[in-house]
Parts: C-alpha cells; structure tokens; sequence
C-alpha cells in the first residue's frame, strides 16, 4: 500500500471553466483584447495517494469552454500514467501530449489544443513538486542538469540548440541566498491598460511610485493622440531615469507599426512589444530597424510552458546576448512564472542586467499561495508545487456560467 | 416576404462530428499521422429563406470535438446576421470571426479556432454560391475584382501585398472554355500512403497508370530503408519521365531531412514536402540549399481557406515565380479546392505552368455533387455552391459516437 502511494497513479483529471469578469472595470484591456474576462481552464490531476495537482492555462473568457473541451480530450492520454513512470520518461510524455498521431492535426502546438497541454503539463509539474516536498523552482534547481534535459523535446530544434550545448550550459550560476533575499525584479503593468481614464492612470501611477515600482509598461496601439498623450503623462511622472515600455499587442501593420513607433520614440521607451503579428519575423526585423529594442523572444512564452521557456534560456544566443524579460499577469501567470524565472537566474544566466518580469496586480487574492512582491521584487515562493492552486471557493464563485459571481452578472 | 427570403437571415448554425474509420486500412496513413480517422466537423447554415449552406473542416478524428464545441463558440456571432449584410462586408465578417476580442487569444488564426472559422466560412461562401445559383468557382470569376479583394482581410500583410496590387493582378487571363472542355491537371497521392505494403502499392500504382494518372506523391519520412524501396519501386513502374514527389509530413529535425534528402534525390522527387515544422522558414532555406524544390507556398493553405489561398496565389512573387500546387485529399478537400485552383487559371495565373493540384481518390461517395475526375484532370463543377454538402444518410451513419459505423466498430 505504502508502495503504491509513492507511485502515484492518476486515477482522473477534472478541469472547470473558471472566468473572472475583469471587462467590467477595463482591468487587462489593449489595442487588441478590448474587454477580456480574465479566466482559466483549470485542471486538478488526481491520484491514488490522495495527492494532487493543480494546473491551468490562461484564457480571454469566451472560448474557455472550447480549451476545457481540448483538456478532456487530453486526459485520455493521461490517465492511468503514474508519476514516476511520467518523470522518467517527460519527454516521451511530452511527445505522447503534443504528437498524438490524430490530434496533432489540431495544432501542432499551437492555439486551442496548445494551451490545453500548457494546462495538463502544469498540473503535472505541480503534481511533481508537490511529490517531493519543495516549490517547483527549487525542484529544478536541485535537479541534475542531465534530467532537466532529458525533459526537453528536441525535435525541430537541434539546429538551433543540440541537448550537448544545453547541458553545458545549465551549469549552477548562482547560490539562492541572493534570490531569497532581495527576490527578482519586476516591472509593472498595472497602470495603464487602454481602457483605463487619465485619472485612474495618474492614480495607480503615484500610488507604484510609492510602493517602490521604477519600470512601468503601458498598453498602445488603438489612437496615437491617445498613446501620445498617455506615454506623455506616464513619462512625466515617473521622470526621465524610470523606464518605460510600451506594447500594441499585435495591433498594426509593419508600415503602421514604423510610423506609430517612430511618434512615440521621444518618450524613450525601452522596448516596443508585439509590434505586429508575432509569427512575422521579418516584419519585426523591418520595424527593428527603426527602432532599437523588442521584447521579442520571451514573447515566444505567452503560453508559460516550462518547455518554451527553457529552450528560450537555454539557446546560447539569448544566454549571451538578449534581453529576457517574460510575460506574466493574466490570472496566476505571475504565479507561475516566477518559478521559471529564479532558475533562470539560479542555473542558467546568473546575472540580473537585462533580466525583468513583468508583474500586475490582479486576482492573486484566488490562489492558496499567491505571489509575495517586496518593493518591486518577486520573493521566491516556499510552497511546495507550481503555486497553481487556487481557492475552492474562488473557483466555485467563479465557475462559468454556474457560478454565483456569472448567475449574478446575468440577472443585472 | 418574398424580400424577406432574399436577404437570407442566418437562423441557427448545426455542427456534427462525423468520422471516417480510414485507420482500419491505412488510408491517409504518413510518418507523422500513422493512423488517422479522417474526419469533419460539418456545419450546416441555416436561414429563414429556407437555403442552406454548407461546410466543414478537415480533421484526423480524436479532438474532432473540440472543432464542434469551437463552431458552436462562433455560431454565436453568425446567427442573426443575414447574407446579404455579409457580402457587403465580407472582410469585416471574416475580421469579426477571426478577430473576437476575447477569443482571438486562442488564435489567432491558428489550430482549432482556424480550423472552425474556415467550416463556417466556407459554409458561407457556399450559401453566397448557392444563393447566385453558381459553382463557387464561378462566382469568383464573375465577380468585380474590387468585390473579390474587399472580401480579404489585408492586416499583417500590407508589407507583402496591398490592396492596390491585388487589383492589378486580377485580370481575366483565361477564358473558362478550356477548363471546361480539359480541366484542370492533378497529381494522385493515392498508391503510396505509408502503411500500404508493397503488394498494394504495386497493384494501385498499376491501376492509376491505366487511369492516365502521370504524377505520384509518396509519403515517407519513417525509415529510410523502407523510403528507399518504396521510391525504387514507384520509380521502376513510372518510367523515367513520369513525375514523383515525397512528402514526409513534418517528420524530420532540419539535419535528419538534409541526409534523408540527399539519399533519396536518386529517384528524382520533383519535390519534397513538409521536411520539417512548417513554420520553421530558416530550417526550410537550409534544407532547400540541399535539395531543390519544395511545395512551400502551397502548403500554407492546408486550412483551405478561400482567404488563405487568395493572398498566395495573388502575391507578386508567387505570380510570376513559383508553382502553386494545393493540397487537397482528407474528406472532402478535393470537392473544395477544385473551385479555387479554377478561379486561379481563370483570373489570375493564365498558365498550367507549374500548376497541379492534388488528388486523392476517397470518401468521395459520401458527397451530393462528388469531384469528377477525367483522365488525370480536374471537370470543373457544375452544381452551385461549394460541393461541401454531405448526404444525409452518410453523416447519419458516420456520425461520432452515434452513427451505426462506430457503434459496430466499438461492438466488434
């Protein structure tokens, strides 16, 4: 019995449609996603010891149901797996989720069927975590770099990265005292989503000054005389030694996306974020040429697979040279991301120049081990898992259409 | 009344899962999809007129139901509109459909949500032929050039192609006479499918041979030795002057498909398709160094998209460079594409020169106005609409779990 209970077979994968109305109060609205309800397909993978673990992807609202959909589906290929049969072999279970010979049609690894694996596979590396008593960032960094590799799909990719100049360069960068510390700097986006007045913007603005915040980014892309007159507002706050970034989400053209940048360059902002379509890279060299810096290749993370993440650390290119500074926010991506972002510091790149996560202050009050920040710094998490879980109760409030907060929206 | 019936007000939209149990004999069989139930989530448009349009997506089985929940998610912005308020403007419609401010998340344009955007599309676009009481073909070719790029949706791709260009290349280059009389030549990717043995791959090849056919397309891409015996052997029955091709659907790392390549130039494919992940443009380039020619362009149209083909066929460069050969086969795409690569003669490229389209003799049976095939080349349809309506009595039966098909299947 005892025996089996370390095996830890998973029995079932339950996963809820949980949407939280964010578009009431233009929290997280851009160029792009004008009134997003910030929401979550979540998934519980369940064993027989009784552990669990939790996972998720992060959703716009409708729709949802269509990634619950793609869960179900792949929990299929999940269930009666154990634990320990899936950690000796992640890669081949990684392969089993991504390639399975008839549902790979449905992306390969993109859309719909991708976030629904990000869901599973979180749930699992918590499940992981959970297992072995420590916080999914420590688990990597006590892991032998021959394991992590050996999580890796390399397929498509040893062109660019062979599993040989992986392992040389996962070695142990930095001790954690460091991390434990002072944490991992952040910047905040919270200020200025588009649908957000000048009065609200001006607001939340003094009150991350107080609170520490230097790095501020703001969302564009819709009006330029609106973006002029909010990057101005922004960089007048803030003054000319804070940073400011800004990001049209995916909004323009390529020649669209010259002009606008080329408007806003006076307020010095340090990067501009999905210019154009993200899977155009010559449009983005061609708009690079313009104008200096992208946060182009952690954009390669909006789906926070640990997976995509470490390949963009790992490629020696970005070890050496680029900036790395990953999407967080939504609903728990902050949660998660911080994980991935200490063992970046930790065994990987071992230096803070150029390294920066975003963070915004929405809906961590949902989670049993929320993010802590201390005057604009991620403090590493001490929880044993992925910080994926969230409140029962939140989750049953919350759930679509069902829950008490949408039975609720209905009725008004 | 009567004008009421013009307008065509969309009433409801009716989405299946239908199956084909095409595994059973290793039908569509490749190195990547070693044993796909070919599939379609099939839409039915409803209006108040009474006329129907119909439609669907091509699919390998398992997930097909994820397509169906991502239909019935953008029935919702279908149902109310009318026809003649969509054809007046078809690029806002395909940007409401592609473009939701929630949902393009699970996009955009990628995986499951494209998949369901081109079912409804394209039974839209069959409502709008059937409602002219014209083959969609024809519709296209006597419409305004104007009207044709007003139904495209030029963001992102301004850089490539404009407005104004797409205008200029639109020019009725052909009369229809001669597709009439000899249609349109195809390629046949039925002898060879990888889970064919020799014995059948022989037999079929023999029999396509009578039939006129005098292009081949092998799959390959799973073992070298068997590739090689395979292509040896096609090669032997062909003769030196017929033409092969090798597709080897997304197998190979970039390196992997130079060597594999470089051992079966031998038997001198015309091309090679899919050597790798699609979207890698920089493994491509490499691979192409090596070896030729590959079916690149052609391959972005996978999803079959009226949009997606339009913006290939009318780019400047594919004009005058490239050969456009589309995909076709699965269920139904035969029945689909014919319709473009006619409007593609007719209207913009005026040469059969590096034209072929695919063709893959199956599930045929299963349409109302199936595909006619004259020695090798494509008869162009005669039936108005899109040849995307399915008999009744074969959804019923292949509908999945349902239909009689799979509850035998399941029983035996």
């Amino acid at each position: 019995m005892s025996e089996r209970k370390m095996v830890h077979k998973i029995t079932h994968v339950t996963v809820r449609d949980v949407r939280f109305p964010t578009s009431l109060e233009q929290h997280g609205s851009d160029a792009m996603h004008t009134d997003p309800d910030y929401s979550t397909a979540y998934v519980v993978v369940h064993t027989d010891s009784g552990l669990q673990g939790f996972g998720f992807t992060f959703t716009l609202g409708k729709g949802t149901e269509i990634v619950v959909c793609a869960v179900r589906a792949l929990a299929g290929l999940v269930v009666g797996k154990s634990l320990q049969e899936i950690v000796s072999d992640f890669r081949g279970f990684y392969r089993l989720l991504s390639s399975d010979g008839q549902m790979r049609w449905l992306g390969p690894e993109k859309g719909v069927i991708h976030l629904a694996t990000a869901a599973v596979l979180n749930a699992v590396w918590d499940l992981w975590a959970r297992a072995e008593g420590k916080p999914l960032w420590k688990l990597l960094v006590d892991m032998d770099p021959k394991q992590i590799v050996s999580c890796v799909d390399f397929r498509y990719i040893t062109d660019a990265l062979t599993e040989e100049e992986a392992l040389d360069i996962l070695v142990k960068a930095q001790e954690e005292d460091q991390m434990l510390k002072e944490g991992y700097p952040a910047y905040t986006t919270s200020c200025a989503w588009i649908g957000y007045s000048d009065e609200q913007l001006k607001q939340l603005c003094t009150d991350a000054l107080k609170s520490g915040w230097t790095k501020f980014k703001v969302k564009v892309g819709a009006d330029l005389e609106d973006d002029t007159r909010r990057c101005r507002l922004i960089r007048q706050m803030i003054g000319p030694d804070k940073t400011l970034m800004i990001d049209a989400n995916q909004r323009w053209d390529v020649s669209e996306a010259i002009g606008w940048v080329s408007s806003l360059a006076e307020f010095k902002p340090l990067w501009i974020e999905e210019p154009t379509c993200p899977d155009d890279i010559l449009g983005h060299a061609a708009i690079s040429k313009v104008r200096g810096k992208f946060g182009f290749p952690a954009d390669s993370c909006v789906e926070d697979l640990f997976f995509h993440f470490i390949v963009v650390i790992l490629h020696p290119f970005v070890v050496m040279l680029l900036p790395v500074c990953p999407h967080a926010g939504g609903v728990g991506l902050c949660e998660l991301v911080q994980h991935l972002i200490l063992f970046d510091y930790i065994c990987v790149s071992g230096s803070l120049s150029n390294r920066m996560c975003e963070y915004v202050d929405h809906l961590h009050e949902h989670f049993t081990s929320p993010v802590v920040i201390h005057d604009a710094h991620y403090m590493p998490p001490k929880d044993p898992g992925y910080s994926c879980e969230m409140l029962e109760s939140s989750v049953k409030k919350h759930q679509y259409p069902e829950g008490d907060v949408w039975k609720q929206h209905k009725n008004n």
